[in-house]
């Protein structure tokens, strides 16, 4: 049902969808404990929110799967997380607000260190700032000139990312993405050629072999950053987007870069940077009249768990209640608050655990869910579902979808 | 595994399976209350069954799809309901128990009233009453002749249904269903003219078109019913039958028109028409020694859900409770008892939620559900399921299917 069948069903109205999504919100107890994460938080908002909702725990992709946060926001935005590919270089590159074209080649490019040899010795330079990578992209910017006959009419672009981390975009003809990485994934040896791994690919090839002689050259006077490193080769891709798949008029508040790019790319307006979940909830309030679905990100709640801190995730989970009462103020026709997939700490990284969702409406059965966490949800009236079916429960509940058949 | 997949294990024996449907059983409280229809009504019986069987709750298409009854009953029966399209004329055709042949082509049609200019003024004809519409079909019968070149060899059959509804079949050779509907759906405008959507359709399109000039003609001294509209053009189509699929001997007992169109489009005897809820047992109690799979509809529980009727659904239902001892007393191998759908009196709708459902046989493992209602069926053995898959689990319990692989 994730596919594109309910499309064919949508009615359009004016009721409202918030998603409130906690990154990595499922969890573990700590070893000898027996609460996740949700579970020891303190959170009386989302309790009385899990006693008029129906619960459950999604599935970002499958049994034992353990999304990125690439197939897991798919999912939850409604597309198969499976069939949905999207290059990293690509979803990099929508999320730095880069204004892409149809004739575009993005790869993901690290700042690295090589030694006189050209052997990689660091493959993030020492993890150098995020100013640092913005002023090696301005250099990299002025002094790339590519002339030879293979690299005519083709425009380059550098852009930072987060910290060591830039995105490279190749405009052009005939050009590919299917070319070897050049990062060998580890030090003590020197990075690899950019070989084209398909025909369609050669003349990208040819490019990026110019352009990495050039790079050498010009970085050679950086004490830290003297290479740089290629992977995730994506070309340009159309999705449909929500507009037109749902009839939604769609707000992305989020705040880190892959997130905004994965709401663009299902065609979501992406609201400005705010710097705090209080400003990320100033932002739904303000733009509530004007959209008619709402994904609002909060970060902190996964970054703890992949950082190992329980209680910080807690913490973050308890403020996330705390300002709670001000979205159910806003008396969204649906609320939905789950998470993309699990982060739990003691694991400290992504995991395939179930993820505990509520979903409020007026048209919810009862079930017999009386606080929001992973072991009451099992008891929800959602059961255990693919995280890709919850938008057509929400579009449901928002009276979104007619009837199918006669 | 509601596909072709169980077919090949089939198992044939004496064993006999009862399948009580009530039509749009699925509902959900008043709002302020707390009980669905189903948990609010009284029924000692079902809740005795249930404490005896494995309960859970049914998806019929899937999450967040309401469907109409015609990919419900399919599901039901085991048949994808997605896959398995009927258009609505020829749903409507085995309704009035129209005698089919492959060369004939179905449509709907809605008795209208149009103004003196040809406009549409009224859609259903001031809703004439069945009688009204028996007598139009039988005066268009004898006096449409169809004389043109265009027309030769074919056969045009005019059939009443429920109140200002009707069939047409057309029956000749190179008929097609890809003709515009007639009907504009709003009134203030004329009747469209049936054009041919395809080439494959040109014959039947000017077939329709010298019709609708003689229909015209014929009803022009009606005070109401001054014209027709058509929609749901279908071919006559086979379908894989149940007797076919499963090696069952199945019989309908269901008293309108379209549960028993898809009873025969899945190959099922039909019953006579019966007139209350305890004649419908007495014709399966009757039956019982010549079957072994019996579909006994029950529809005023959805009709009770369309009006709106919360207290007039729980009657119905306390009534089926009633009677249920009767059908436990012809001590069939498999009981199931369940809905098509939910009708939550409260949407006077179908709905998106899903459908409680108990399966009673000497087979079941115990589960800790002690009444049947839908939370209650949250914790049922049965979790959440496709309802299509219910016919193997059926099959499977009256020993109907056999082991998969070595």
């Amino acid at each position: 049902m994730a596919g594109e069948f309910i499309d064919s069903l949508i009615l359009k109205n004016d009721k409202k969808i918030v998603f409130l999504v906690m990154d990595g919100l499922g969890g573990l107890p700590l070893p000898g404990g027996d609460q996740t994460e949700l579970e020891a938080a303190s959170t009386p908002h989302m309790d009385a929110l899990a006693k008029k909702s129906i619960c459950g725990l999604l599935d970002p992709v499958g049994d034992g799967i353990t999304p990125g946060s690439g197939p897991a926001h798919f999912a939850l935005f409604g597309y198969d997380p499976v069939k949905t590919k999207v290059g990293r270089g690509l979803l990099s590159a929508t999320g730095v607000d880069f204004p892409m074209t149809p004739r575009d080649v993005f790869m993901r490019v690290n700042f690295a260190t090589i030694d006189k040899g050209g052997v990689l010795v660091d493959r993030r330079a020492g993890r150098i700032p995020t100013e640092e990578t913005e002023r090696l992209c301005r250099k990299l910017q002025e002094r790339v000139r590519l002339a030879s006959a293979a690299t005519a009419n083709v425009e380059i672009f550098f852009r930072p990312e987060k910290d060591y981390r830039a995105v490279i975009a190749l405009r052009g003809d005939d050009l590919g993405e299917e070319v070897e990485e050049t990062d060998p994934q580890q030090t003590g040896l020197p990075p690899r050629p950019p070989l084209a791994l398909a025909p369609a690919a050669t003349r990208t090839s040819a490019i990026l072999t110019e352009l990495l002689a050039q790079v050498k050259e010009i970085l050679s006077d950086e004490p830290k950053a003297n290479m740089i490193l290629m992977r995730g080769y994506a070309k340009y891709q159309q999705f449909p987007s929500m507009v037109d798949r749902f009839g939604l008029n769609p707000l992305a508040i989020a705040n880190y870069p892959m997130y905004r790019g994965i709401a663009r790319l299902v065609g979501m307006q992406v609201n400005p940077l705010t710097h705090t979940l209080a400003e990320e909830i100033g932002a739904l309030e303000e733009n509530f009249p004007r959209y008619d679905f709402f994904f609002l990100h909060v970060k902190h709640t996964d970054s703890n768990g992949e950082d190992g801190n329980f209680a910080g995730k807690v913490k973050v989970i308890e403020e996330v209640d705390t300002l709670l009462p001000r979205i159910t103020a806003l008396n969204p026709d649906v609320l939905v608050v789950t998470g993309d997939h699990s982060t739990p700490a003691t694991l400290k990284s992504h995991s395939w655990h179930p993820v505990p969702a509520l979903l409020a409406a007026p048209t919810c059965r009862p079930d017999r869910v009386e606080q929001f966490g992973e072991r009451a949800c099992l008891q929800g009236g959602l059961g255990r579902m693919p995280m890709a079916n919850l938008m057509a429960l929400a579009l449901a509940h928002a009276q979104k979808l007619e009837k199918f058949g006669a």
